[in-house]
């Protein structure tokens, strides 16, 4: 097969797009949708500087790495969650400081043990009910838009890929969630001081298309899920998804974008459904939409109980 | 197992329902099932003649039996389209002859190859573009609504049952088609004079728990699937909801009846995307949506072309 930009042999058949592409525009391709979708959801301006979240996976080290390639002032944040089974975090955190290093960019590290005294397992199994990763991800969630807003960053940027967020809409459409897929969104903007804005740029990427970038970069990432993902949903409802996608090809795509473009048209969900009522965390100051402490405060005072 | 209900040996155990039972009392809990449905959901009412559309198959003898046994005044009516591979249309009609033999009920016959020309087959191979199930579909609802209407019934009612109306949806969120999705319904109103009321009896009630009722209730009915739907989306759809399904029992009952609750309750689309504007057609008088002829009438302008 051939690419169908220079004729070269080509390296990956995408037949979502109907596109098959050499290594040289490949390289090429992906980037310049990524900017595409900066530009057409109006993620970020080329002035603005931009906080990626990175876990040392495949999406977060192609996402820092694309931003880079684009010119923008990007600089990383990992926050060490303390998943001890094989190392996980170690191995993770030293991913992202090899990049950084043969970058030369820079990176904040959040580490959650020496903050706050316990590892995210080690909370979760205090708390009744929360599993491992619901408090994995209320915990980042809030430390990345702390350091976001501290370092006065225009935009909170994450790697979720289409795979990712397809799978997720699949979760919010079984269960007609109306809440959640009022907010799922590309852009979520900073409705509040304390809020960062958090921008999704690899949402019209799939999750192959992300891998074969990351291998055809040389990008060295953590291959292993995290151990606590075995038989998560989203890996269940990815696979079904998989499954539509084999028999229909963009039919994920076609899942998301298609969802977008209801809402945005206004023919999906009443007005009602996307207002939310923000406070504040009489602890830490960030928005909540519970009176008194956030989610993330009260974890920490479970601790303190036992 | 136990029959939660009576002690005895149960012959079917439902996940989803967290219930045990033996031949008896399952034979008692469909129809109370059915009963419940029909009056939370206003279908009709005790004094009103139904009419019944059946294929032959277990859902729509199944719900004819139903109908009787609960005292309704239930008329059967088939439309002969015409599918002679393997005789199927003339061995679903027999299966439908000697059911209503059998319990002296009353049942009217549409032979569209006698009344219109052409077999639906036929008609579909005429008309580019459009599968021979789309049209049968088509043909079938166009009947079913003269028939209902002249016989100055109350009510049209068809044997769609939960797996059924949970492939449709799972079908319209993947394309978030929300004209479709504002319409999907266990009742549509008589909106027009030449409109009748189409309910759906059989909403609650799984797949495999009409089969069971079936082969419990002696019901014979034509077991093969219509050759033309051989590999056909709705079947795909289906075997990924069992998938869901078999993970989490209840899933597709959840995933059917939060979408009717989002939408009740306002949560799901906006108030514009319920209104249909509905025009008469020129030739037969039926409701549409088109200006001029109906796409019944169309078809059959097709055949006179040729």
């Amino acid at each position: 097969m051939k690419c169908k930009k220079c004729g070269a042999t080509a390296v990956i058949n995408m037949r979502q797009h109907k596109l098959a592409l050499c290594q040289d525009c490949y390289l090429e391709w992906v980037p310049e949708r990524v900017q595409r979708t900066i530009e057409k959801s109006h993620m970020f301006s080329p002035n603005e500087r931009v906080m990626v979240a990175v876990s040392g996976g495949k999406d977060s080290l192609s996402l820092w790495d694309i931003l880079l390639r684009l010119g923008y002032e990007a600089d990383g944040l990992y926050i060490k969650v303390g998943v001890l089974d094989g190392d996980y975090s170690e191995i993770s955190q030293r991913k992202v400081e090899q990049f950084a290093a043969a970058r030369g960019a820079h990176f904040d590290v959040v580490d959650l043990a020496a903050e706050c005294g316990l590892t995210v397992p080690q909370v979760a199994r205090l708390k009744r009910g929360r599993s491992i990763c619901s408090t994995c991800g209320l915990v980042k969630r809030h430390e990345m838009n702390r350091v976001a807003c501290d370092g006065d960053y225009a935009a909170l940027a994450t790697g979720h890929n289409l795979d990712d967020e397809a799978a997720v809409l699949f979760q919010n459409a079984l269960n007609w969630a109306t809440g959640y897929l009022a907010r799922q969104a590309p852009v979520l903007p900073a409705s509040h001081p304390r809020l960062a804005r958090k921008v999704k740029p690899l949402i019209r990427l799939y999750e192959r298309e992300m891998a074969a970038y990351a291998l055809l970069r040389g990008i060295d990432y953590i291959y292993q899920e995290c151990p606590y993902a075995k038989g998560a949903t989203t890996l269940f409802y990815k696979d079904l998804l998989n499954q539509l996608e084999e028999r229909s090809p963009g039919a994920k795509q076609r899942f998301y974008l298609s969802f977008l473009q209801a809402r945005r048209e206004g023919r999906l969900l009443p007005a009602a459904a996307r207002d939310v009522d923000l406070g504040e965390c009489t602890r830490c100051g960030q928005p909540t939409t519970a009176p008194g402490l956030c989610a993330f405060c009260r974890l920490w005072d479970t601790k303190k109980k036992h």
